[in-house]
């Protein structure tokens, strides 16, 4: 029997959030940021190896990350990794990897993950794509993984689901309603409370067939763009072809461009345990905490009346706190951040202060 | 006519104070704290070369810092090194350099310095060394430089001055009245307020025949051990003599072994800025400030929210600190410190720690 099912893991992030330790040469999902032993590339590859043999998994990153990807997984040949020359955010990627699976397999079924997410029950993830994939291959459904909600986060964009929709035996798969942004506290708080409202993890699954005629409806521009490409993908015109195209297509989101647009879209409703660790809190959350409630990778850190810190440092460095409250540390080489938790969003504004005092090398 | 005049640089100190910058095998002489382009043991040879030929000048420093001694002084020939086996405090260091001299010059008068002071007005200093010469080639006394109190410091030691005597017409030179260990803020504050008391500068200035006829009443034993090696200074048997001699030899300060005995002791009551750098704390006062009254030192620093902090870094480190107010930061390639200031005399402890739990390579 034919396998059908792809997996294109989304690649192309270049957040500042963690710097100094992600930075323009090196994004999150190439560092093992929870201290695994593996960077989350890695590990996000590994799972979906569970379910999908290695030829059915392809990559899209940007072009200045190409060796790094190839390094950190080895078992992909050259034409599963898809280079970007630009960023234009995830609808372009999607649709460039649409193309390319297309040209092997019109009848794929197709997961789409993001390369630099938590996910910790893997088996109970597993499960969760096989059903959807069962489902995306019967129905004309757009599909997307929500998670319930366990705190009323605000870094977090939310699902509103359809508790009256009943699409098939299994009570977890429901119509979405809306798709919202980031609330503010006290929506977060009554999205929380309301049981119909879960996580957006950005997970995707649906059949080749349906994303591009979702495509062709509501991102006509983008879809033409690519197709254009149909003789040219896999030959050696592709790079000059996807150079010119990123060139000219929109910088738009898929949940923008498609998933708020199209009909029949569909949300798994999941509890596998799952972050986007979107922020250093995000990283302390999910880790390991000393006696103290103190997070402490990779380097030797001795503490004195520190509580609530997340603490980085080169292997071998040693780091001596006292008096530190809910801070975070992360050292490097040629870097040091000291930064109190209630203020980690304006890191990105300190490194585009570091970027213009600086220089680029810092970033 | 012949100078008679001496210096004696005492380099023997070994603090942790200044963990992690400085080390057991880097102690702050060696360092250039302050960010001059010069260590304090450069400064001070410097300083006291305004005065003193270099011939005249000696260092007495710990065996393990001989090679960093000679570096930071080319100057000095090997006879002006005196190397000590053990740390034994300050009086077998005065002793020992006594005898050196007097095999050179019995009729020598000699200033003792540490190396590792803060002197801002050199040529105030220069010029109240010469009258303190002057006195003390003339007159059978002991002669410590007291330094006008600017606070109520309790880090250091003070000297009571009987303001009725008058020894001379310069009307700095006053009696010691007595010495005091360090005092708790309630003294420190009296001391401060009454006019009677110095600053303990442990600088000294005494012909040599007047501190060997000290030693000779007030610490016997150790003008002893060291007068037996009358016929050995100087020849290829001083380095065993000596190592016999500190092995024998009481571990005790000039300050309680003779000037706390001794009559005819005086105080040179002087202003010319003086610190001990005996704390970062002293070290940050002493220092240049932003705007935010933050000092950076050695580094770049970017600073948000940040007040009265002391940071160090090494050369070509960026810091970047948020929301962080009166810490001392000291980065360095194998450790890194972050510590309120108010807990500052606890670095010792720390480093007692480091050296426990994470080995003698920190530290």
């Amino acid at each position: 029997m034919t396998n059908n099912n792809y997996c294109v893991i989304m690649a192309g992030g270049s957040g500042s959030r963690f710097w100094p330790l992600s930075r323009d040469s090196r994004p999150k999902q190439f560092l093992d940021i929870l201290g695994t032993g593996k960077s989350l590339l890695r590990q996000t590859f590994e799972r979906v190896n569970k379910l999908f043999p290695k030829d059915h998994i392809f990559v899209v990153t940007g072009e200045q990350y190409e060796k790094a990807t190839k390094e950190h997984i080895p078992e992909l040949n050259d034409a599963q990794v898809l280079l970007e020359p630009y960023r234009r955010n995830t609808a372009p990627c999607i649709a460039y990897a649409n193309y390319k699976i297309y040209q092997i397999n019109p009848e794929a079924n197709i997961v789409v993950a993001p390369a630099d997410h938590l996910i910790i029950n893997e088996d109970d993830f597993i499960n969760t794509l096989k059903k959807g994939l069962e489902f995306v291959s019967q129905d004309n459904a757009l599909l997307t993984l929500g998670i319930k909600p366990h705190r009323p986060e605000t870094g977090y964009g939310y699902i509103q689901v359809d508790n009256e929709s009943s699409v098939s035996d299994d009570e977890n798969l429901k119509r979405v309603r809306t798709f919202t942004e980031k609330p503010n506290p006290e929506i977060a708080q009554a999205f929380y409370e309301s049981g119909e409202y879960y996580w957006n993890s950005g997970i995707f699954i649906w059949s080749l067939k349906t994303i591009m005629q979702a495509f062709e409806i509501h991102l006509p521009e983008t879809d033409n763009l690519f197709k254009r490409g149909l003789d040219i993908y896999d030959t050696s015109g592709e790079k000059d072809f996807i150079q010119q195209t990123y060139g000219q297509c929109q910088n738009i989101s898929i949940d923008n461009g498609v998933m708020e647009k199209a009909e029949d879209v569909y949300v798994y409703c999941s509890d596998f345990g799952w972050s986007d660790l979107g922020t250093w809190s995000s990283v302390y959350e999910n880790s390991d905490k000393d006696e103290n409630n103190n997070v402490v990778k990779n380097g030797n850190a001795i503490n004195y009346d520190a509580y609530g810190n997340i603490i980085y440092a080169p292997e071998g460095k040693l780091v001596v706190i006292e008096g530190l409250e809910d801070y975070i540390v992360v050292d490097t080489n040629d870097a040091l951040l000291i930064c109190s938790k209630e203020k980690e969003q304006n890191i990105k504004r300190f490194v585009t202060d570091v970027k213009v005092e600086k220089g680029k090398d810092y970033i």
